[in-house]
């Protein structure tokens, strides 16, 4: 049993007081997170294959979220240093990030997948996407991590230019996708932390290959709308479904 | 050209005063849609295998939309009464429903094709979906159409119950797809006249394979939430998007 095995830990803790790493934290969802994040008070983790980079953008989120606790490392740092690592890297480099991170990660991590497989990895267009063998990316990355990694799904329609820009407000949700639902909850309470975002039950890890294409349709609809569109889900019932 | 070619109308007219023919129309979702069209004033063909079917859901049309003009015709005579038709057959029968329309539908008229490919159509799962070979089944149906007939996929995320419900309001979208804005724009104008419905712009009919998916996403939500979910985009400016 790894060092962040859940002992018997009640899904409905708050979020854990330990930093959050995010891989790929200077790329412009990781970035947007890692913004959000620390402005929620919470202890965040930028990592990038250099360390150099690593470093800018603490400093630049510094700036922008004063007084906040961040460190810059590179990747296989920064996944050992908390529970739940946020995967923000392009579909094309999915796989040799996770590569990279298995001796990082350990039994009892949770790994969320934000990777969208769009034709854009492969010089095609961003309103396509690309099959891939598994399923989905996440459930790529789920064959990839190492044995008692939970992967779980989450991200793909919250837009990163939205995310990082200080001043913009949100009023979406977020779909999580996940074999387990006590992990599916840490993460989505950990995302609710941020003002605007409310985190929505979406199914079983499988269902990732639905909700990672809604990054191609929204890219489609900002393209005729001209803007940053998100996603809602109606009708859902009020009350905390996490609970 | 066909009767029902648009001569230079423009894409901002409101909706013709030509009947609209539902292709399954006695199913959960075709009875739906004709009875919030019927409310909203507008003529309704209820289309079916069977004329006696047909029949029994005009005289149900009648009594929940009192007032109303409908008419109920087997699918092939319905298809021929308005300039745009709503398919909404499981996918199971699409085929064999459009191999039907062949000698009804003609240039000029518009096919909105609502048919979602989940698995349940092969006795698997709703929650998962088909592979269709031409990449969604509204684009199998604009293969199987005559010459000028234009096919627009739509209304995948109205759920059918809510939709057949008289009493329950609605407040969600309905994203369109298409490769004739202009065909998309009659379209929306049409299923706006319904309460509490907007019409998004989703993209070319190629995005259907996208938007065919997120029944299948929804049914997994509905799952969970014990609900009928629907959708909305969020994040788009304000105005006519179809002027």
């Amino acid at each position: 049993m790894g060092r962040w095995q859940a002992h018997g830990a009640k899904y409905t803790a708050p979020p854990m007081p330990e930093p959050i790493p995010i891989i790929g934290g200077t790329g412009a969802l990781g970035w947007g997170l890692a913004l959000r994040l620390a402005r929620a008070g919470q202890q965040v983790v930028i990592g990038s294959r250099s360390a150099e980079r690593a470093g800018e953008a603490v400093a630049r989120l510094r700036q922008d979220a004063p007084g906040s606790e961040v460190e810059g490392l590179v990747n296989a740092d920064a996944a050992r240093r908390g529970p739940i690592v946020f995967l923000t890297v392009p579909f094309r480099a999915q796989s040799e990030n996770l590569n990279n991170l298995r001796d990082a990660l350990e039994a009892g991590q949770i790994l969320v997948d934000c990777t969208v497989p769009t034709a854009a990895a492969v010089s095609g267009k961003a309103t396509r996407s690309l099959g891939v063998w598994q399923g989905s990316a996440a459930q790529q990355a789920q064959e990839m991590v190492p044995g008692g990694v939970t992967v779980i799904a989450a991200l793909h329609t919250v837009s990163a230019p939205v995310l990082g820009d200080p001043e913009a407000g949100l009023d979406e949700d977020v779909l999580i996708c996940g074999d387990r639902r006590a992990d599916k909850a840490r993460v989505a309470r950990l995302l609710e932390l941020i003002p605007g975002l409310r985190a929505v039950n979406a199914g079983a890890l499988e269902t990732a290959r639905i909700v990672e294409q809604l990054t191609p349709l929204l890219i489609s609809i900002n393209a005729r709308y001209k803007t940053h569109a998100g996603v809602r889900i109606t009708g859902l019932p009020h009350g905390d479904p996490w609970e």
